[in-house]
């Protein structure tokens, strides 16, 4: 039996306090300030607003005003902040964490700094401890696909656990595995937290298109109730540059078209805010009005293209990236920041991923001149 | 202008007409002996009972009994029967193809010899014509996701064309290139072919879980409506299993996590016969009960792990592949064809998808000691 806290009680945090506690841990559910009303509700009814599930007896909530006692002898703590939260997460538990004791993430996102270089979470976790902890505190994360609904229903849920040390990482998957929540370990952090980092935004992207369909509809352009392999489209270019993104900061392809990559997009794609976002976007709403009706809610997608879609311009103006690089990212970032229409620039999308890939494979790739014109 | 021929009045070759004809081509599409109520009913309504559109004026229809004038002039053929009727076409073509005429395969699956070793369409075609012609005729294919119903509506569709000669692949995608229909080449023919084989099977796979979550909920196992998480997961192993058939045949893994592979895998996942025949399994059907409920629809899924798992036998037993290679191919098999009930091995889920890979990426793999017991 161990002692976890978990930081962050949104829908994905208290999801994971329950494989943790039919495991017979003791586990403390802290919420951040944001999570007041969340922390309240779950004291006086014993349930996440957010989840349809009773939390397990052994699941204790605390408000951040008592973090000291919540992170009294714990011996791993489990970060599922969002994106902007880092920073603070860092600052507030560096007084509270001792060398050797482990953290896992399931906050998705990159960071990205003034000349374009992006960093994954842990990484950034780990700049924001204090110099004696840096390097000493061991960072996980969490990647693949886990609606979090379903896994407080404990219905079955498989995903990847990173961190490059892997004694830490059988250490941590022992502690949260189930029948119902099976782990796969993976040394490639990078590679799965690219993945983790990109499924929100790509799943907008094929949100999309469902927009697309009815606005077309509307107009009486396209006839017919679906548009599927337009969204299977979008659907593989979101893994060709989630496969160029993990290549250029040096994960592994191998994560891309398995749990993390393909896995995860798939099931972001089966509905959820990123979707509605993209299929509001796609009625031709601008992002605030977008965002207006689906008030209150983190648009994990929209956070990410902010962050990503200017590191790739600044990429692209340094000469690391080639001129018409992550076309559809940049699209999404036109569509979902810029209030820009949607054009899907075919005659750039299914470059090959990577040179390298490229050569190692002999492969030729789309000529311009078989692409006709951009779509709409 | 060219003359074209496309050989199978199925949805999917007749659908092929409309990008050629609206190029201004002049089309022919010639039923198999299958067809032959396909044809009258195009011939008579002008327009096919499976697609939801009227065929472009200069498509001409015909009955295989009309073979010979059909073929007279033709430039290009594009074959469109199913699996199993490539050695008959190869047979009946052979008279009337000259040496540097392409043929362009929509027929999706892969064949195998009695020791296991697999082969792809395009080259079982090969092998079905005389000598004469054999290394004469290229050979291209297409795959990626293309809903026929969708492309006969003309509603935005990317495909991959791919040949081992890239001339006659440049001349190809010419000729069939509108604003609606999108191509990129490819030379990866195995990568591509690979892909094209399998969705069909593993879209079967990912639709066995709203059957067993129908199931589950009927038995009041399981609350709630969704189990996309379980879904997810299957439909990555599909991908992480293809990769692993893509590399043994000496494809390329950036088919597998592009248009080809999770394009057409997403889509194929959207509904259709393999999902439906996979839904009636899950609901715990026989093989014979389901199918009986999609009568007269042919299930390529079925078709194509009845050719694969035997294969796969094959190699594991003369020790090319590891003893516990495609756990969900094989399950597929079990459940399928011979009627046992679903088990989800995750143990043995999510391995690398060879070695060649691992080793590249050093990445780690699932510990068996994290995987409490399978599902179900």
């Amino acid at each position: 039996m161990a002692r976890i806290a978990v930081l962050g009680a949104g829908v994905m945090g208290t999801a994971l306090t329950y494989p943790l506690a039919d495991n017979g841990h003791e586990v403390h559910l802290i919420g951040t300030h944001l999570d007041e009303e969340l922390i309240a509700a779950c004291r006086t009814t014993g349930a996440h607003p957010g989840l349809n599930s009773v939390l397990p007896p052994n699941v204790r909530c605390f408000p951040i005003g008592e973090l000291d006692e919540a992170l009294d002898g714990i011996d791993v703590i489990a970060l599922g902040v969002n994106s902007r939260g880092v920073h603070w997460a860092g600052q507030i538990l560096a007084p509270h964490l001792r060398p050797g004791q482990p953290v896992i993430m399931v906050t998705k996102g990159l960071a990205a700094d003034a000349d374009g270089a992006l960093c994954i979470l842990p990484d950034l976790l780990s700049t924001k401890l204090p110099p004696s902890l840096r390097g000493t505190v061991p960072i996980a994360a969490i990647g693949g696909p886990s609606i979090a609904a379903e896994l407080a229903a404990r219905r079955p849920t498989c995903v990847v656990f990173t961190c490059s040390d892997t004694v830490v990482l059988d250490y941590l998957a022992g502690l949260f595995v189930t029948d119902y929540y099976q782990i796969w370990t993976s040394t490639d952090m990078i590679g799965v937290e690219v993945c983790v980092a990109l499924k929100n935004l790509y799943a907008l992207g094929v949100g999309l298109v469902p927009g697309l369909l009815e606005k077309a509809n509307e107009d009486q352009r396209v006839p017919g109730a679906t548009m599927h392999n337009f969204a299977a489209a979008l659907f593989a270019q979101g893994l060709v540059e989630t496969a160029r993104l993990v290549q250029l900061l040096g994960g592994s392809i191998e994560s891309v078209f398995s749990l993390p990559g393909a896995g995860d997009l798939y099931v972001t794609c089966q509905g959820g805010r990123n979707s509605r976002m993209g299929r509001l976007l796609g009625l031709g709403l601008t992002p605030a009005a977008a965002a207006g009706q689906l008030a209150g809610e983190t648009i994990e997608g929209v956070d990410a293209v902010k962050v990503i879609a200017p590191a790739i311009e600044q990429l692209i103006r340094r000469g690391v990236l080639e001129p018409d690089a992550f076309p559809l990212l940049r699209q999404i970032y036109g569509v979902a920041v810029e209030g820009r229409p949607f054009e899907a620039s075919f005659d750039r999308f299914f470059q090959p991923a990577t040179m390298a890939v490229r050569s190692a494979a002999g492969v030729t790739s789309s000529p311009a001149s078989h692409v006709k014109q951009a779509l709409q």
